[in-house]
């Protein structure tokens, strides 16, 4: 299997131009913490980079006729921007138990929403891609998506050279398998920490065995972090066990203080799954050193921020 | 009167290092407003800028016996963590009806606190100088501070040299005389607009009559937007009238509105006077062209910002 090189983060970094905002580091009041605030990107999570690295990389002929995507939640409202961007039309294919305010901002960005039970979300989007001649996006498998997200790694080593701790939320593992990829060719010695909900903890488990392990999509469908209700793909933990050094989980509890702490502390609104690297930081014994925190994404429901501030 | 310069501010700039954070501007999803987010700055708002600049042109011996602040909340927890990011004491006069937020803020820096009736903040703090030998940082009243907030508008035309309006608050008015002193000299043909609470208003109305206008502390304090109750002193006026196109006002709904958007849309938590740019350029017909609004800070207090988000 090939795995995604730094070259292809690389040229994935210089397709950008002006769409994907280099989001700044933040310093935590501790000293030892920044933040890395991907909620900051204009659809609200770090989804947009390994989109537009894939659609930029379709050829403009085959893009024209339309793309079709499969996703939780940012990764549609991703593809559905970027495609608005790159002009052409997108069809999302979105689970049943998607937060209204999710399907909401898809719309927004003048894609096609169409609902379907969670267990049939791939198969539906693969029909629809079939049928209509469009190009299927991926939300996490695909080398293309990997290395979109990989730019994230080439950032922090840009903006921090000295880092030495990164901590990135897992879910279908391109997140990890990107910004792993880039930090460990450009710094080896970094640690890489992957992040998980105890709901949704197939990974940690397979991590230890060297296994790649499934939950039922009801199992994960538990956590409140609905980000983060994937699971890796033989690609993914590919990447996970090459360049990844730890896998841990945390509490909901423990992402929802987070989201709290975020708010209050530094003026960021996360999702419960965006603020779950900031949480393990807090709540797990990670290694020393100076250390980059990816708050991945902020698209909450307002109310439960609400009744998380309101405590 | 000597005015604030385009060189004092770049001096500024350079003193900063690490401090400061270089803020990224965020577009907002009209493809015609970009956000320059100063509430992600360490203690949630620009003052940093100004009170780091000032204690770093204080001599560093009389700079180690001290320094004393008055302010309604932002500039106390500025100079209470610039001064020991110095190695110096601060003290801290605040109004006694700042809120708690502000103060648990402030002390968590290492200040000492001293809570006085609104009215006699300044002449507390003055006290509290003469007496035990620190050097007081004044909120804005004060040509090093406003060179420090000016390195806003640095950064940017640094970042958009084609912007074409930049839109500020106005509490003291020392964020827009050094935002307009540096953008005027820079891009003399750039659009500067202030914007004040209708319940805080007196600065519009002098502009209009080209005359400092005075309103007491208690009509001030009637705007839900704590920090923009100051109202400017004869410096910031003189730069006001020198740098400033038009000042418009905001309604109390307005603010409070324009804070849900940016926690929904743009994931940002900002107070109501941190909002009160956008407030304007969402509800106000300002000049066309493409627009940067400063989000002035985000230390709103938890429970507002849930009641805004419910609502």
């Amino acid at each position: 299997m090939r795995l995604v090189t730094i070259s292809d983060i690389e040229a994935a970094a210089a397709t950008f131009g002006d769409a994907v905002l280099h989001t700044p580091l933040l310093p935590w009041r501790d000293g030892r913490l920044w933040l890395k605030p991907e909620c900051l990107q204009p659809i609200g999570a770090f989804k947009i980079r390994g989109a537009y690295n894939a659609l930029s990389l379709v050829p403009a002929d085959v893009r024209a006729r339309g793309v079709v995507a499969y996703s939780s939640g940012n990764h549609a409202q991703a593809v559905a921007y970027v495609a608005k961007l790159f002009g052409v039309p997108a069809t999302i294919v979105v689970p049943d138990n998607t937060p209204q305010v999710k399907i909401d901002a898809t719309r927004s960005h003048g894609a096609v929403v169409k609902l379907v039970p969670m267990a049939q979300r791939e198969s539906a989007a693969e029909a629809i891609a079939a049928a209509e001649g469009l190009t299927l996006i991926p939300p996490f498998d695909h080398r293309d998506v990997i290395a979109g997200q990989g730019t994230i790694g080439l950032e922090i080593v840009a903006d921090m050279p000295d880092v030495e701790v990164v901590v990135v939320p897992i879910s279908g593992g391109g997140l990890i398998s990107g910004i792993g990829t880039a930090v460990k060719a450009l710094r080896p010695s970094v640690r890489v920490i992957g992040v998980e909900p105890e709901l949704a903890s197939e990974t940690s488990i397979g991590f230890r065995s060297k296994t790649l392990v499934h939950w039922s999509a009801d199992d994960r469908a538990r956590t409140v972090a609905d980000a983060l209700r994937g699971q890796p793909s033989e690609l993914t933990f590919a990447h996970i066990l090459s360049v990844v050094d730890d896998v841990v989980t945390v509490s909901e509890e423990e992402m929802l203080d987070t989201v709290g702490l975020l708010a209050r502390r530094s003026r960021l609104v996360a999702e419960p799954g965006g603020a779950a690297a900031v949480a393990a930081y807090l709540n797990r014994g990670l290694p020393e050193g100076k250390t980059v925190a990816v708050v991945s994404g902020g698209n909450i429901d307002p109310a439960l921020l609400a009744r998380v501030l309101a405590g």
